[in-house]
């Protein structure tokens, strides 16, 4: 099955031998190749690629006189540090065998067929996620694109430019005429083994932002300095991390820091400065500013304590979406009745949404709900019932 | 006067114009600079220097006939990340001038004066402190150090390479001979403000150690995980530090942790790992263990309750260390009768007084105590009134 071909071909792009876990960043060599293989499995398909000069690229199956509203499908190549093989090349590799499968059952798009890859979707690289999608859809400005710097300093532009990329930041060419945005995603979470559906359709994507909090305090000798002297941010990090974590368990709610520096970051010497991102998710806008602020008010207090300071600066905010409810039911139809279900995971889908271009999700089942690791899997079958349903999906949309 | 003008010569090398802070990691550029000057200062007073294959050197003032029982003084060059200026290089350069005073003074020394400049004290790169008078006095073995690499995995023995060190590991002859050490220092803390004395000679010093605290947990999404489902190795780290700050602060004793690695270390993503090192001093040996195993047991507890697991490793650990208290006595009266204090910072002065070499330490009044940050400062007066108590105690020592 070429759906598997497939899949075992882009496999070992970027995945590290020791842990197996994928090292995609946007713009980096591995990503790179994965962009390649997209392009080359494109040509072998007869595709039109059209590129954007955000990073961006959609592979078109087009009629030869198409009807207005094309629809669009396909998700991101690019991972989290050391995250697993589903989380965007999914929806990649899975719209290229719906494609497969539509030709070989003969079926004659009315509508364009576009299969989009998206550059930094999970802001591994660049910190804001989305990113290309959000440029492209003009939910960022390319001003503030232009600021972002990665770990070592280099600019977006420059990281493009690097890569062999031409960057034109901003609203793109790539989105006009869509009439609807389907991407096809691995299940984060196990709704779906609990409801015995290898396929669900998505109801909306909870809100949740990216908050840096700097907590800045005084260096000194680790040996010789009195705890009592001490303006040590490590201590006030430390406690508003755990206060994060009480604040969102208790209300079922999402916050977590996975991502810390620390300067100077020598064994002995107190640090003069923790920067730590907060991840933080919930099911509306409202809980999620009150989350925030919470966790926020409760690092204040205790930098008084400390005498030690925090800052918190909204790196991206993502409003709650709720996915266009007629095209959800639709789908649901269509794939036989399946589970609509909501996601705290966010998505390009979720920019295209917000963006006005009614959107759909399908999501595939997981067995153990693991992603943003390199234990992160999908069953083949369930794989395979995925490529059936976009097949479906797209047959109906753009029949 | 010559002290001021070798300070500011050395002053710019490996300082960082934005924050003002030193970066002289061993085998580096900055420290080979300040290696290099060093050198070149012997050079022009005609003293032999003398490599080992440490990376350590002392330059000989060694009369015609000398008296058995070389009289040694010196400290290191290197930094911690962002530290100050003084923390080191106060005592090499003032063992310079302390020997043109002599020599103006028309002093004939009967044993040879040695200044010593010791590599990796701070252990900023390869993470043991007093790295290069350890090899040389036979307090690791070479097998352990070549084990060592530094946080991009570069070997000891490699990094020694590349800066055209030919590295021939282990107890070297640097030390043979050598009858008594003295090592001058900037305080690092604020005794001698509170006695109103520009110069103090050590009593002890703290026990201390690094230990390397490993949490490993379950990487998983940020959004899509509840909290109740999560292993998260960064909540055990961050309750084993508020921990670690309470245990010693009710104590008297110290514990920090100031330096931090998260994997995959990802907004997004729980991480897997989470490994810190502590960095503990207690007055006595026992207080210094029992400290060490209520903060790991601490930790271990709280892991199991995140499920997560924690492993620590003593990374290094330098009993407590008592100095020669004749000749601490003998060279407070020579002084003047300047006090005799304890400090909790680790010196090469420790590790040659542990390998039996009678050894004292000369502080320089730090008026805020800071030290391990750009803030790390000295008086020049208190400067100058070292290079006096130095060239007075090599005369007693070398006359």
């Amino acid at each position: 099955m070429r759906f598997e071909e497939m899949w075992n071909g882009l496999a070992p792009v970027g995945r590290s031998a020791a842990g197996g876990g994928y090292f995609r960043q946007p713009f980096g060599s591995a990503e790179r190749e994965c962009h390649a293989w997209f392009l080359d499995e494109c040509a072998r398909r007869d595709l039109d690629v059209e590129h954007d000069g955000n990073g961006n690229a959609v592979a078109w199956w087009a009629p030869w006189e198409a009807e207005p509203g094309a629809v669009l499908t396909g998700s991101h190549l690019d991972s989290v540090l050391d995250g697993g093989a589903y989380d965007g090349p999914l929806g990649v590799v899975t719209a290229l065998a719906a494609v497969d499968l539509l030709r070989e059952q003969g079926f004659a798009p009315s509508r364009r067929i576009g299969i989009g890859a998206f550059v930094e979707e999970e802001g591994s690289r660049f910190g804001i996620a989305c990113l290309g999608s959000r440029l492209a859809a003009g939910a960022i400005t390319p001003e503030a694109a232009r600021e972002l710097r990665d770990r070592d300093g280099v600019a977006l532009a420059d990281a493009m430019s690097a890569s062999g990329i031409n960057p034109e930041l901003g609203r793109s060419a790539i989105l006009d005429g869509v009439g609807c945005f389907v991407e096809l995603h691995v299940e984060q979470g196990r709704d779906l083994v609990h409801r015995d559906a290898a396929i669900g359709v998505a109801s909306t994507i909870w809100p949740h932002g990216r908050f840096r909090f700097d907590f800045t305090g005084a260096a000194n000798h680790a040996g010789t300095t009195r705890m009592e002297d001490r303006s040590d941010p490590m201590l006030t990090y430390a406690m508003t991390a755990l206060a994060a974590n009480k604040q969102a368990r208790v209300a079922g709610q999402r916050a977590t820091f996975g991502r810390v520096e620390v300067a100077p970051n020598g064994t002995n010497a107190i640090p003069s400065r923790v920067t730590a991102w907060l991840d933080a998710r919930c099911e509306s806008d409202e809980q999620l500013e009150a989350l925030v602020d919470a966790i926020a008010r409760q690092g204040s207090e205790r930098a008084g304590r400390d005498g030690t300071r925090l800052t918190v600066t909204d790196e991206s905010v993502s409003g709650a979406v709720t996915f266009d409810s007629d095209l959800a039911g639709r789908l649901s139809l269509v794939l036989g009745g399946v589970p609509v279900i909501p996601t705290m995971a966010g998505h390009d889908a979720g920019i295209l949404s917000a963006a006005g271009i009614p959107t759909a999700m399908l999501f595939v089942r997981n067995p153990t709900g693991i992603s943003h690791s390199p234990e992160e899997h999908a069953p083949m079958a369930d794989c395979l019932a995925g490529v059936e349903a976009l097949a479906a999906t797209l047959r109906e949309l753009a029949g």
